[in-house]
């Protein structure tokens, strides 16, 4: 299929790049693809951003059948436009689609609009340090029909948004809750798609954490309600010992793409990564035994968070003196250099616009 | 503050009573509400039924920050418009909004607005046996951001849908299949709240019960996997040695106004109702020792819906000789004609408009 073009004929003003924040500010453009059952996905286009228009029986409204992904584009200083392994986001959002009963997209034709819809955006992508153009696909179900079932017709949609820092106080270690009231998934839910229910069922918490000082929680098991899972919308890492442990995808906790990027960079760099189930008290025990030495999320809005307390039955305990970890500090390095062209990709993680 | 209306120019042509089906066709108004942080619910309105503007960066297409309710309009011999319970859906709502930190609707606006606009379309009230007007309240996130938070705006809707029986079928036993996979929910999570979350992360297992020949699927705890908890968007009951089974309200399940007006009514007709957790191997066990009676489904959209038949690990039991129960088609006959004006409401459930 061709994509189409309609370009804009009232371009916007750009933002200023220094005052930039996450996720208020949207491009000309958008890429749109409508599906419906019997003709599959059909009309690949791209036409100037704008408001859609949706009866309100529209099923998405009611019954939360929708998908998304999230991933960067980058200007590298040769002016080459870089996406940080975009095939990834693409198949995890197959994988979405797949638990949410929405039909597969293709996946080259998925990446040719990704390509496309950047590439005519390509002056919105900001070049400043810790800045980049993030890339939210999504799609929705259509129907306008208030019974419960899959529906019938859906959008995908690609909107782009010239992004700073997810933290405002940047690489700053955060205050994170351990979570013991709320859940977010269990094994055999959702908890590994990136759809709209996890978010939901994880804002009452966030809530409270920050009504008690913390700016995000940790997670833990649904089931058990003591093993480590993620912390807020990104996965948790704990270095004790020199080994670094991360808790393994058993289909409760997102497969995050920055998880794997760190994961296979600690391993090149000699340092043991340990993909087991642990717990809270395990943790706790660490940090007591003083071998708990550093502690980060990580995910592709923020790229690398370091914890630095952690809240769990009325006790803060403080990882690394508050301190950026060496190995935090590292992998945002990395990662952020691969992402912006100043290292080299030798993981093969880049595909150029 | 006052509800204002504004009429639509162009009435609809009404649907045949006779070839209703569920949740497609929707009358001449609908109910809007709006709400901004600092200013709370405002500018309460009726107006002609129409499609929603929004930004492809709005909230609820992302992040499933949203909630609905379910109740029906009738239209009694005499004329009178009757709501069944809808103070119960309304504290309802206000509960899943806590849940969906999506802020509180005074109750009694809410009722006064329900009123209003079913009395506007009072006409779109089908007066066929076994036909309604569905009544459709739900909120959405409207903040145009990609950001996981609260969102700090929001719009109340209320559309009406005028429904024949939601089974086509009618009330024939359903072939219900015993899901060992999906979980809808654990406790923690958001199963007790009326929100898209649940609906979407049910989708699947529905989609494979088809497959397989069943109609819906009977949920099993998220723990540990034995407890009977909902079958598909209802609560089940189950009938054996005379006393009536279905599931406490522990943060799971939906606390269903069926539900509730069906143990209301099997109380007061003497039969004992036991709201204790009771497990799939009890059901099987009371299949085998002949003390499985009937076995139903409650809910809003069907009202009584029997279970015919249950398949569990490869086998399916037949429960009732695949036929309509005493006690189910009581109930039925019972809550009907309440709701129609028919039988006397000596529970004080009906409001009318």
């Amino acid at each position: 299929m061709e994509i189409t073009v309609t370009r804009t004929n009232s371009p916007k003003v750009k933002p200023d790049e220094s005052s930039l924040v996450f996720g208020h500010e949207f491009t000309d453009h958008m890429f749109v693809m409508d599906y419906k059952e019997g003709q599959g996905w059909y009309d690949p286009r791209i036409v100037p951003y704008g408001p859609l228009t949706l009866d309100p029986s529209t099923m998405v409204f009611h019954y939360g059948q929708e998908t998304f992904e999230g991933l960067k584009a980058y200007k590298a200083e040769d002016g080459t436009i870089q996406l940080f392994r975009p095939k990834d986001n693409i198949r995890r959002m197959n994988q979405s689609n797949d638990r949410l009963c929405i039909p597969a997209i293709d996946e080259d034709l998925f990446l040719e609009a990704i390509k496309a819809v950047v590439k005519i955006d390509e002056d919105w992508i900001p070049t400043s340090p810790g800045t980049s153009l993030y890339i939210r696909p999504f799609v929705i179900a259509t129907d306008p029909f208030i019974g419960v079932k899959p529906s019938s017709t859906y959008m995908l949609m690609i909107i782009l948004s010239p992004v700073g820092s997810y933290y405002k106080e940047g690489l700053n270690p955060t205050k994170i809750y351990v979570e013991d009231e709320y859940v977010r998934a269990v094994p055999g839910g959702t908890g590994y798609a990136k759809t709209g229910a996890n978010y939901a069922a994880s804002l009452k918490a966030q809530v409270e954490a920050h009504k008690k000082g913390y700016s995000q929680v940790l997670w833990l098991d649904g089931i058990e309600r003591k093993y480590i899972e993620e912390v807020g919308t990104s996965n948790a890492f704990f270095k004790v010992d020199g080994k670094v442990h991360t808790a393994p995808l058993q289909g409760s906790i997102l497969g995050g793409i920055t998880r794997d990027t760190s994961i296979e960079l600690l391993k090149s760099w000699g340092i043991e990564v340990i993909e087991e189930p642990f717990t809270i008290d395990d943790v706790m025990r660490w940090h007591q035994e003083g071998k708990l030495e550093e502690a980060f999320a990580t995910g592709t809005a923020a790229v690398i968070s370091p914890i630095g307390i952690l809240g769990w039955k009325g006790n803060d305990i403080q990882i690394n003196n508050q301190e950026i970890g060496k190995i935090s500090q590292k992998l945002y390095d990395t990662i952020t250099e691969i992402q912006n062209g100043k290292e080299k990709d030798t993981f093969d993680w880049i595909v150029r616009v």
